[in-house]
């Protein structure tokens, strides 16, 4: 969508929005960490993100690549930097193409910084344009009005030679040739920010063009500095009295500093002369959180209020996949490598689980898909296991927030699921090995605080689902016990590729969560099928020979694991009964991995935090804080002992 | 579906299963009241009926006419009488063809009787094939096994020349040459007939080829002996002596008869030899329902049990409909009309009303779209209405079932719509003229029986629906009322072609009715949606005006008919919130008709009835018996004040 447009809804409506600048980050690791950070940042509610241009296209694949992800694996309505005097135009129409193949609508056209070795700028020998206006120019020519462009504004001067109101005509040029909103450089002083709009809007920038002011959070005292001096921006002489008593003290800087860049934000917002700020992250997350937590600006009153969800998952913005609205469960709590495993589908499912689509899922060598960190990080994160114990253990340790990822779990998990945690953390301790889980939901509104999604006035279901990594010694018992109840259907297979099955020969997908909407079809945007089963269980037992490939060859650890991944049988169930209070969990009554002995203390552990559940979903109207929002692509690896109900008694 | 193959099915659970022969009529009326029957005794639940093949093929555009009308409108699974010794190679084509577009997949391969001129039989010249075994055989040549191919068996004989036991190597013949199920001759002994099935076993006819006995209910006492003559067949001694002497009485014989028949039927399916009874209906429903009735056959017990729907509306069985599973709610009263009306759609939509589907409804001059019957029969029907009040009490009659039809519904109000209208008959009264409603169900067992259809153990739900004829006087004061109700969508047109309505723009079509079943997606069979309701705005206005024209030219009853439908608007309204007790009925609050008083009687029959509504669908268990069973077809121009609950407490 057009940032323009995007902005123009929200502020229609009085409410204010922000965005989130991000840099290519110079290693394969600082990619990942940044990814990881911008996932979580998701759910302060930016409007939009972008990504600066790698300088002279050094780095334009990563740049292409990081918008490509933020747009299709996250969901994030992303901005991408084009610089052009510094590139040739085959570049330019490469990183055009590719931000247009992400399903990217929006590009900041800037004229690019001078290299390093020359200390002033000039046109690069073989670059096809020389100013932003050129490059505009170019990309209405091109692509007509499929991209919403940006221009930069410099409220104190752009370079030595040009001060702010003599930038003023040429901003006016890059909006006559066709720009549509202004970022501004960093800036901290409000008069001068508000006067510069002024005169901009009397040298005939219409106000339908957006100039959104650049916000710099203050991270620590000497990059402050730095960059205010590299900006030459002016420092109100207040802020120096505020900061430099506390300088030595990072800590102590960021606190001060996030009340002055605060205010300096309310005194934009209060002019009228703005609704929207830009903040210049630095790929870090804290300071700009602080800032946003001092202006008591919540995800609510943003447009991209991630807590009003349009599906239950992160919905994608790639091109050709913003209609898609079914997905298969199993990859839950690894979204971006469903996104990766998908890419190349020609459709994507919309409304249903289409009968017509055979879906080929991508295999298990592209980018994103294996385990995530170095062995010694993951040695460190999941530990040395000995025994089935040890991996019971870890098991229950991820169920209770304890330990931060699982193999098969990219994130922790969420502070929801750690309150629905006691039958996982039971099951867990008995060596029943779960991985990916969902309570029953029998109608809950559709903006309930956990469940809810979609539309306004609508009800939202849930399945009750598990998914549970088992013992061959417990499964022809499970399975047994499983086909004896009409209300269960499973999937289970191991990793010779056996599958058993009790779901109708003919029945298709088993729709796992659905909504009911005023005027709208029935949405079920979350499935379990075969087909993706079986793509979903090739990449499972590749992640658990990858977990066992941590270890050195030879060692105890890698032969358990190995043996665990060689032998154990992945299994989901789903009870159909969705009104049913809890029909899964009895299957497994008196179950035990040979080995493996509970620990009570786990047991009090679960008790405990059920009560915090029970009390949270009771009461619809306390709406979590910004700091407690639930984050769509945490693992919930949670079920709740009772089937949730919105409203009614059941 | 292969008749042999449903009846396997059937026959390995128990089930026992019947059949319904009919004949092409003579006059087009008798073809109309004939569908009308077919569809009515659809609900006795037949494993599949057949049609007769018009002799010498004379009558033969009017059988491939019915068998297409039984798949398609009336979703009857059929079988194809086709003869070969009196017709010509290129009518066999043409009838295989038009059976296989019909989407029939089962023919009764028959020699054909010899033209009545002469008295034995011998090949008509030109004619492609002598006996059956040859067209058995060119049908499999030319179509596979797309057919399941019956053949006629003869337990006392064929002609004079072939008695019954000369007659089994013919058999045998045409079984080898690919026949798969053998219907006899109609038969009154059954010791004759089981010792004969004995016979055809001995001789090689496998125990898989299913031995179907003919079986002629007795109408009259005349027709009875005549029928029995005819065919050479033999009738009990007892028999004659309990008919002779209540032979002048026709429903004593009926009465008499059907013990007798029913005798013979439960002798053959207690000794084995057949789990299935073909009826030779002659076209009438009285005395077949009345033996099905003593041998105590329910549908319950029969493969094709009305009262288990696949879907809330009757499903298709015409080629390439088979899949589908989404219609409009408009057409409910109208079904036939709603199949000739996309009869050619090249697709049919398959669990949503998808994107793609730019539905072209064909035009209201096919066959079956006007209105039914005689300028006069209607007169007689609907009487000759001059005033508002006049319209009104008709409409409150037929709300009460004392009116058969309105020009709208085809079918009388069904008996537990009849106890649904206590609101119906209020509105209508007040001159807000009812044309098609549903009550909300907030999830009943897919079991129940009133508002179950689909697999065991689902769910299903329904949105309240309305579609009422509103005076212009009412309609600026509705619309007010409906746009401020948040839960409310509607849609309002009138016949110049005026649209107003309140449905989301992008919303797409609202599901009303939907379905959540063990591993299945979400089933929405009902939807509401903006072209179709256009489709059926012109049908509706059509009728009205057809109704006008049953008045003579000049007449007050005319003009009064043809103000009504060239100014009172069409508004159909959903209540979305299907957990809402009576969200539609309030919006009438105080609305009345100027002209049109409320009749107090109407009132109070409404509210009597109500209390039978409410006893029946509290006790899920009570199973309507075979003479109580809905009649998916009929109008269920009914709605219940309250949602209807499954099993648990709103």
């Amino acid at each position: 969508m057009h940032i323009t447009k995007k902005l123009a809804a929200a502020h229609a409506e009085g409410r204010p929005t922000y965005s989130f600048e991000y840099f290519p980050p110079k290693t394969a690791q600082g990619v990942q960490n940044l990814y990881d950070r911008m996932d979580r940042m998701h759910s302060f509610g930016p409007a939009f993100i972008d990504v600066t241009w790698g300088a002279g296209g050094r780095m334009s694949h990563l740049t292409t690549e990081m918008v490509k992800v933020a747009q299709s694996a996250y969901g994030l309505e992303t901005c991408m930097h084009l610089t052009c005097t510094d590139m040739e135009k085959g570049k330019i129409d490469g990183g055009l193409k590719e931000a247009y193949q992400a399903g990217c609508t929006n590009i900041l056209a800037l004229r690019g910084d001078p290299p390093r070795e020359k200390e002033k700028w000039e046109q690069t020998e073989g670059t096809a344009f020389r100013y932003a206006r050129d490059l505009i120019k170019y990309i209405k020519s091109t692509y007509g009005n499929h991209f919403d462009i940006g221009v930069a504004g410099y409220p104190e001067g752009c370079d030595e030679e040009t001060d702010a109101d003599a930038h003023i005509p040429y901003l006016k040029e890059k909006i006559d040739a066709g720009g549509t909103f202004i970022v501004t450089q960093m800036s901290y002083d409000a008069d001068i920010f508000i006067a510069w709009v002024k005169k901009c809007r009397d040298a005939g920038i219409p106000e339908s063009v957006p100039i959104i002011p650049g916000v710099m959070p203050i991270q620590t005292y000497d990059s402050f500095l730095r960059r205010a001096n590299w900006t030459q921006c002016r420092i109100p002489p207040d802020w120096m009295k505020a900061l430099e008593p506390v300088k030595g003290d990072d800590a102590a800087v960021r606190e001060v500093g996030k009340g002055l860049v605060a205010d300096f934000c309310r005194k934009l917002l209060d002019s009228g002369v703005t609704m929207h700020l830009h903040f210049y992250t630095m790929n870090l997350a804290a300071s700009t959180q602080m800032v946003l937590e001092e202006l008591a600006v919540t995800p609510a009153t943003n447009t991209h209020d991630p807590s009003i969800k349009p599906l239950p998952w992160r919905q994608s913005l790639g091109l050709n996949r913003r209609d898609e609205n079914v997905r298969p469960i199993f990859w839950r709590n690894r979204n971006r490598s469903y996104v990766a495993r998908t890419q190349d589908w020609d459709e994507f499912p919309n409304g249903r689980w289409g009968d017509s689509r055979s879906p080929a899922f991508g295999g298990l060598d592209a980018y994103g898909i294996g385990l995530k960190g170095t062995n010694e990080h993951n040695r460190k994160l999941w530990g040395e296991p000995k025994s089935l114990q040890d991996v019971s253990e870890l098991f229950v340790g991820y169920m209770s927030g304890k330990v931060q990822t699982l193999p098969w779990s990219e994130a922790p998990i969420s502070s929801e699921a750690h309150v629905l945690t006691d039958d996982l953390i039971n099951l867990n301790s008995r060596g029943l090995l779960t991985i990916n889980s969902q309570p029953a939901v029998d109608g809950a509104k559709s903006n309930h605080p956990v469940y809810g999604w979609g539309p306004r006035n609508g009800y939202v279901y849930q399945k009750a689902y598990l998914e549970v990594l088992i013992s061959p010694t417990l499964i022809q018992t499970l399975i047994q016990r499983m086909d004896a109840n009409p209300d269960i259907t499973y999937y289970a297979v191991n990793n010779s590729g056996e599958l058993k099955t009790n779901a109708p020969q003919d029945g298709g997908p088993n729709a796992v969560t659905w909504g009911v909407f005023p005027g709208k079809e029935i949405v079920q945007p979350t499935i379990v099928e075969t087909i993706s089963f079986l793509a979903w269980r090739d990449e499972f037992y590749h992640l658990g020979s990858e977990w066992a490939k941590c270890y050195d060859e030879g060692s105890e650890s890698r032969k358990l694991i190995r043996e665990i991944t060689e032998s154990w049988y992945l299994v989901n169930i789903v009870d159909n009964d969705f009104r049913n209070e809890r029909g899964i969990y009895p299957l497994f009554e008196g179950l035990q991995v040979e080995g493996v002995e509970s620990s009570p203390k786990a047991a009090v552990n679960g008790a405990k935090e059920t009560n915090g559940h029970a009390h949270q979903t009771k009461d619809e109207n306390a709406k979590p804080e910004l700091n407690a929002v639930p984050d769509g692509n945490n693992a919930v690896n949670g079920a709740d002992k009772t089937a949730a109900n919105g409203d009614h008694k059941n």
